[in-house]
């Protein structure tokens, strides 16, 4: 919902601007007005167009002429993203807030956009993980999905993924889907996470439905889909742990369906944008 | 304040539970208890430990055997840099945003050492920015000053930083400095941004006490540093602007008393760390 | 999380509270104590115990002597369900709260366990639904559980449920499920909802792996039953619509897998308790 | 306040979106429009077509051709209680949430009606209690209003009402009344809860000016107005306990003023309707 | 409740806190202790002890020692109101926020008691109004009480208090009288307030158990105590306007039951105290 | 930014209102409109002007004709400061509160001007300090400024302020001086707080930029502005204690810079001020 948007962004502006910008207030005039231009300084892919919108939208009634990209859309270098007209006060005011979200959310876009263009041609997709920015999650899945990749779950109350403590903690996969099974609604799939082909094997038997492959060799991956294969067709398998850019491709054709990879959303670096601002 | 930091810890666990761990509740005991484990898998600097802990103790008031390193400390790969006991489903429902708070610190203090260690034995300082990721200011830039870096203004209203649109707007560097002046308490030094020698000399005239140098040249730095030394040698130099690794101890060697570092806060990868968790 | 209960109990106080409870500000004196029992004055089955605790522990830090029975457990008219002491102040400044929880939690888990009493011997499930007293979902589907039924989706983001308006918006069955799956992570099933029985073997045929027979007839559901087990032997049937307390169990008898009753948490008389208090 | 209720109806819709209504999302249109209309399926009062509103044009800043019944208003089986037009998406998104709110006021509206019926031509009015919903109060006081009811005490901040417990810590009825006027502001008047005819009069003689009858049986009733016009004629009368619709006529005809209604507000079956929409 | 007192306590330390005491946090080690006093300067009443109390306390989870006067008490030049020991941190942090509640809410204490005095021997009572401060009207109110005073109405909601604009709106005494009784419940009198004797008459005539005489000068307000006695009673009298301490006796020699005075909680000087603290 | 005045404007609204102004609903027809006029019975300065418009466009979004003097401006007793029309439910409910704010703030704008009157042609100004409200120092600082006054710090974050207990804490004045920039940005002044004349020259001589001079006699200060002239013309001074309008000229005239003034917002009477309505 919009609201909830505008709140991040509010707490944003807020956390940024203290007891108000000084500088500003002291210098602008209240009625000044300019004209902002929103510069590729690098290629990527564009996300966060909604929230540096809002950005100035919040600080500014009277936004005018607003001409934007769309978030998923690719840049190049020197491209014009954005342009609009403010208040000067209010633009130069939220000009950092409003960077901050959008060169951090397209340096997750654009870096996953290269995962998924390594995997170009294979039916592999790539998945991202809650090893999010806290309280950025909901922008940061989006970002992802503005550069192809395809949203893992949400959070721990949306999707049932059972890892190795909770196996020894439940008694055993086979328990461990069954009392997970009980314990979710009816509309859920079961997710079971293994190491090794011994393991792979006891989660199919024990009902998993989704095989999480984590950081497993491309032989053992590669064995493993083709027990999947032989044995259980409808299971999908999902690799995790150490994809790489140089290694994702090599992964990919081992035959799994999804590889989720944690760099997308906690070290992609910020793209490299900028705000000229032009007075009026 | 204590309550600020539960505050955002208790924010992203929320964003991280929704309607609750459902694998977790399905699969583990309530009175369960296990001992975990956080390992480092790379040298760093270590930050953002008592968001770690607090993570756990919020979801089990009864964390024992609590033994950590402290932030600001160097680790090795392979170090231990907490210990601890708790009931194993606090453990592992907790365990993905405690880590995504202790690894993305940590990667903002590793990489600022890594600034800091360039400039080693040059009286020049690394300042952070504003370029943080919004909502985590607070925590980012005490990870910048674990990593040993400095702390610029925290936000648009306890520090005067002049800009050039601010320039135009007010008529002239020597008008805004004077308005900005009058606008701020007497506790506060004006600060003005240059990208020329002409403007760095017009706000040394103007009444700058500090002048930021941004993207200049290493030659035409240097100039402004004789000019600095020679004709106000009480007026402060910082330099902003394309400060890599790779070039970070060349802007210093120019005699500027600190160089800003974005980077530091908006792409700095996450610490490779680790938490073993052993069912007790 | 426990704070979350804390926050609902405690807005549920200040609602009530306004400036304060007079009455008893002024006739009560502080310090004085008194004995407190919950008492049953219907048979049923209990839920909202820990809310009805946590008013009282929110008015006085120093409740003692604690006892209570469980949520989930059956209660015979007249029988003991929780007894404690307290500070007088607190205890008939939390009454009403507290008993409006616990009234109203345990009226539906009565009302449920009636619904599941009437299946006895059945394969089929009771389900709760969304038609549930805004805000209070998450303890209303607890007090369902509670009396035995099994819980649905939470809530629009943790389940699909494809119905008549989706599939006409999407052109077809087999566009909205594939839109649907496409648009949610890989561990949810898709559910479909049909009026008739060839809607039934469209969203059979178009994917559908849970499908919800809507206000059918006993016969039609019977068709369906019949179909399913022919066709389709892994698809999972839920009815909705008109499931009275009458005719719930002809409605399991058909063979559906689930039945969903909004009336447990729309229309549940709030069950019929008092609290003793005795002036110590 | 509008914002009250816009904050009431927003954490509603919070509540039960989650991570946003992925069915919708993914099969319908952004722009895609939709009819639709609220129909009564039984005889009733309305109430709650405000927050109904509200859910709707929270989602959708364009709700269109609004025409709605107002609260208050009796309406028959198959009335049109409410038509609009909208963004498809708002429609179904806000579809439960709306319909929990007017279906749950409307039958609180619809049951305080029926009781005031029972009392057609008698000089008695029905009241309703403290035993509402948690965080609902506003509106359910609001729904008994529209049923021909009359409200209470808001809360325990707004009204003395002296029960036993606390005559017994103040050491008698005229030291709790006494008490009780010094610690409440001028403009109050105090009521006091009674079980016997002795505590009755006790009550008048200590200054109550009205008298809440608990529970008393009808004789005892009558008895106590019978007094109450001989010596004390100024005194209010209230009846509670046990009055349900079989039984209230007969209460009033005792002759009391008033008589509060528990059910009203915890007891209420949801109304009976249905929202129909057509893609447009 | 105490949350309340804190939440406010807490929403005070962080406006005066900003991003943290920078002075103490670096020049005060963080385990250093120290002795602390309260001290008045002048003679005076106390109130807001508690607010002083708990803003020591969220600050520090060990303050001990606490030895304090209690709110309402006397004090004279140079008594020792209050003394702890806590962590020198927290005591220079929170010692403006805890002294402005204390020395305003004293203030308001102290200043009452001056107009209560005035009074001596008189049955008259003195009132607050609701010109209060934002945000403080309930510890405001306390302070009234701790100095002697009388509380008015809490807020718009708990008390019906009927001005010329409302009875022009409502065509006339009677009507708004009528009015206001049908729209609150029947716990609540009604007040009235009027400037002139001919209003006097109306609003006794018209149903008034309360008539505030609003500016009269003192021989009105005589006459109208006289029509008071001989043809209404028990109607209570309610004097307001340029009640000052000269004034104020002769105010409530007319024979009026309360004299409101706004000046107690807009106009009173602050109280003058002092926190000495002593390095441990 | 806008939004925290509203927040504000709303609390204290909100505070106000309770469960509605149940004497203006049951009086006022909905649909009723008004002519209301803001009168000065005073002479003074302006301030708050914001707050007490935003209280009734919050109640009611269409208020009209409004026209009003500006914050800072001085008035003369029988002007109109303000003039608008509104509904009268929105005008009767936000009087008091509207009121509460614009009489508050004009009487710190009032007082303050008399402060700043009283050193006409003297190169001092008046500073506020942080003894403001809770919850109300943004706007009682911008009260200051609108009667002329300059502001001090805004809170413990944005400002360094050395006092005895830092001293003593730090082990003396140059320790103290020194930790403290260390621990704050580069972009902020250092003031020491000092009561002798030994204090003042330890702090110069440890890097004090401004010096505090505490409750000194008027001797002292001028031996100390003397020392000033002579050893450190840089050093800006600040005096504090027992400044009153009568004394407040002669410690301009001992030379010091600026003179803090904790009356000027804890204990300026309200601003006297009234709102008539005339119904339309």
């Amino acid at each position: 919902m919009q609201n909830t948007l505008d709140g991040l962004v509010g707490a944003a502006l807020a956390e940024d601007a203290g007891q108000g910008d000084i500088t500003t207030l002291a210098t602008v005039p209240a009625d000044a007005r300019c004209e902002a231009q929103l510069v590729a300084k690098q290629a990527g892919v564009l996300s966060g167009m909604e929230a540096f919108q809002r950005t100035f939208e919040l600080l500014d009634a009277d936004v005018r002429d607003w001409n934007a990209r769309f978030d998923g859309e690719r840049f190049e270098e020197g491209d014009l993203l954005a342009t609009f007209s403010a208040k000067t006060r209010a633009t130069l005011t939220g000009e950092r807030v409003g960077m901050n979200f959008v060169q951090h959310l397209s340096g997750i876009a654009t870096l996953t956009a290269a995962f998924v263009a390594a995997l170009e041609g294979l039916p592999c997709r790539i998945l991202d993980t809650r090893k999010t920015t806290p309280l950025l999650r909901r922008l940061e899945r989006a970002a992802v999905a503005h550069g192809g990749g395809t949203n893992h779950r949400f959070n721990l109350g949306d999707g049932i993924l059972i890892k190795d403590n909770h196996i020894v903690a439940a008694g055993g996969v086979k328990r461990a889907v069954k009392a997970a099974r009980a314990g979710a609604h009816h509309m859920m799939r079961v997710e079971v996470e293994v190491t090794t082909l011994e393991g792979f094997m006891e989660a199919v038997r024990g009902g998993a439905e989704i095989v999480l492959l984590d950081n497993m060799d491309l032989t053992t991956m590669e064995q493993a889909v083709e027990s999947r294969n032989k044995y259980a067709p409808d299971t999908v398998l999902e690799a995790s742990g150490n994809a790489t850019l140089d290694r994702v491709r090599a992964i990919a054709e081992t035959g799994v369906d999804f590889i989720s990879v944690g760099a997308l959303t906690h070290s992609a670096p910020a793209a490299d944008l900028s705000l000229r601002i032009a007075n009026a």
